[in-house]
């Protein structure tokens, strides 16, 4: 959850949309920037089809709003956005409210309040562009593995996306990706920065830049040894089997074919391997596989598998669509009446209730101050993160988190599990409130 | 084009997948570390039914190279990822090789090579990640963009995607939007590391932060002045627009709508604000616009568009499938031989023909060595971007790559403008070399 030693004391401060800073500016000139403000952030829907979200982003967020300052710099920079006074007040802020909400790596469902942040209208209006960018992401990036994960039934997957999205997204998703389960990332900055295991070994490149695939083959092993992966399919897969394995030895720790039909390719592979007293020697499979391809994998000869664009950009839904709403103010619930988006004011918690077997039955999204009746399964989702502006102690490790949401899987309905779309796999219920 | 105070300095070098340093690793155990290489960015296709594709990204991406260092922190982490010369050999890195490519703002086709990256192996191949990552996120989102300013027909476009996408993802989004023709940003970092103009005056929030609608309008007025945006739809927008001019008077700047039927909302709304004698008033619309929501309001009186979600995530093509191939070793061409993915060995340029009325006809993509004949209105279209590892003087700026995209966009057969699906705007065609 700490910051890399690049990025600590970089303020986050400008990350923010202008409005943020004029709405501030207005406030604080009208006296209404003290008002005590709630703020929720929620789904309204889930992307197309899906069953569930993993909530992913947490914990890089709260490391952000600790360095939201307006520092000399900053200030400058706004100096044409707001007054003076406002200036004199961004450079003493810190956000000192209270923030709430659902762990890294929870589910969360149309509705759910998976951060709640409150304190003075100043103080937490502040937050949302970054609240919003940093959730958005790393959850979409996180739901979308989560599927992959799924359909890999416990063959492990590497996330190898860095180059298919912005290059300080890539370091997040290598982060989202690992909380859902993933087991490793070729981003090297994920490593340093969040400690997230990394792999690879070589691309069609360094075969390509050889005189010959043997000699590639052998180079390769005599640096990175024989447990290492060497990529087959830059001329003839049969060819390169053969070469590898003359290279390293039956002792190979793998194969990677990144090209092709990849499930016929995976049972001759394995014949062949097998056939040259290779049987440990494992086959990684990668190019453009997505949860839809991994699951048509699952009875091929696979030992892991390399995933790039599809989990990166969300699989489809490279946003998870989460909003920042004010919910009350000054303890009144507050709402934008519109038709078309629908909101509920009041501040919300949830409770998740679930069958005896711990199976999810449903989603109760609640007034906070009005909690229904609590069954002897039923989970209160919700937990505190900050505390005047201080992140509470003890909060759960990038390890609990992927944990959590392995934990959390299994209470799924196993309807909620299908890669096929349909409907979230529990129903959210909102109880009392204003609706 | 320069870092932003916080990023000078910062290294990139990490931002880089693992495989590119064991590559290094046992190429320069072997000896062909040093043989010289040229690897070409290009894309196979573009995303479907896309007729171009917008190169952005490339001053970016040349001001991270010159970032692109290995300090004792990067060395401590890569430790255990290669051997004891490959880390001596790294703390003396800086790229040193030579890189030529398409212009920003540069319209690109299918194997169109945007980007040739020249040197010794070692030197190149250790670009791969991080001039992919920069590439085809910046280049994804200014190709939805530049669709999204034709279909806008001269009105700005603001952005204001900035919480949908990565918080880092966003800046370059912002600058990525400029540069396809969008008026301004939301986002504050983009202003000062880009010098992006900024836009934005309020969000629901602050209204419903008021006791009243009224009392939220004139403190923004009080504030802002009656030139600013009022937003107008958290509860009636027909009285919104009444207490909008009420608090500001028929001088108010403009009015914004954020939801509901946007072009039946903006006829009722210009018609009352005329009646109410604020014929001055804007409108500006936002709230889930994409390219071909924005063609169906052409007709509808429109000031200017918010454009969100869908210009950050490439409205549909969240990443640009840009690829970095190794093309030539030792002035020999090379070519992986595959049958899904093909490419073309050899170092490559592009002339880009047109008629004498200044439209393109054709991408002639072909041996660097060996140019086809020039007719009197043909273009050579890449330009040198580095010699020796530092940016070539000149290169254009922000605003003059902006005005080479309108520029490039005139030149484009009228059919290669639609929002339709279709083919290229025009034909690839590859001329000599081997296939």
């Amino acid at each position: 959850m700490s910051g890399s030693p690049s990025s600590a004391g970089v303020s986050t401060a400008l990350l923010t949309d202008r409005y943020e800073l004029t709405m501030v500016a207005a406030a604080l000139a009208d006296g209404t920037a003290k008002r005590h403000c709630v703020f929720e952030v929620f789904a309204r829907r889930l992307p197309d089809g899906r069953r569930y979200g993993v909530v992913a982003g947490t914990g890089r967020l709260l490391e952000s709003i600790e360095r939201f300052r307006f520092g000399d710099q900053e200030l400058r920079m706004l100096a044409d956005v707001v007054d003076r006074e406002t200036l004199d007040w961004l450079a003493d802020y810190r956000f000192s409210g209270d923030v709430d909400g659902y762990p890294e790596g929870e589910l969360y469902f149309p509705g759910s309040p998976i951060l709640t942040v409150s304190g003075t209208f100043a103080d937490t209006v502040l937050l949302e562009t970054l609240a919003l960018s940093v959730l958005n992401y790393d959850s979409a990036v996180a739901s979308a593995a989560s599927r992959m994960v799924t359909a890999a039934a416990g063959r492990p997957i590497i996330e190898m996306g860095s180059r298919r999205t912005h290059e300080a997204a890539a370091v997040a998703a290598a982060r989202a990706t690992y909380l859902a389960g993933f087991a490793a990332t070729s981003n090297l900055e994920a490593e340093r920065r969040h400690g997230i295991p990394t792999a690879g070994t070589a691309a069609h490149a360094f075969v390509l830049l050889h005189d010959d695939e043997l000699g590639a083959f052998k180079s390769q092993v005599a640096t990175l040894g024989a447990d290492t992966t060497l990529l087959v399919d830059t001329y003839d897969i049969r060819r390169g089997i053969e070469l590898a394995i003359e290279a390293a030895g039956p002792g190979l720790g793998a194969i990677r074919i990144d090209s092709g039909d990849l499930g016929e390719l995976a049972r001759q592979a394995r014949h062949q391997l097998d056939a040259l007293g290779a049987k440990e020697t494992r086959i990684v499979l990668s190019g453009d596989l997505d949860e839809y391809a991994i699951a048509s994998l699952r009875a091929e000869p696979v030992d892991s598998y390399g995933v790039g664009t599809s989990v990166v950009t969300g699989s489809g839904a490279p946003t998870a669509g989460l909003v920042y709403k004010l919910v009350e103010v000054d303890d009144k619930p507050v709402a934008k009446r519109s038709v078309a988006k629908e909101s509920r004011g009041g501040r919300k918690s949830t409770l998740r209730r679930y069958k005896p077997t711990g199976t999810a039955i449903e989603e109760v999204v609640h007034p906070a101050a009005g909690p229904p009746e609590m069954g002897p399964h039923d989970r209160v989702v919700p937990i505190p993160l900050m505390r005047g502006g201080e992140q509470v102690a003890g909060l759960p490790t990038l390890e609990e988190s992927r944990e959590h949401l392995r934990t959390a899987l299994v209470s799924v309905p196993w309807e909620g599990l299908k890669l096929s779309r349909g409907e979230p796999a529990i129903a959210t219920v909102f109880e009392g409130g204003n609706r």
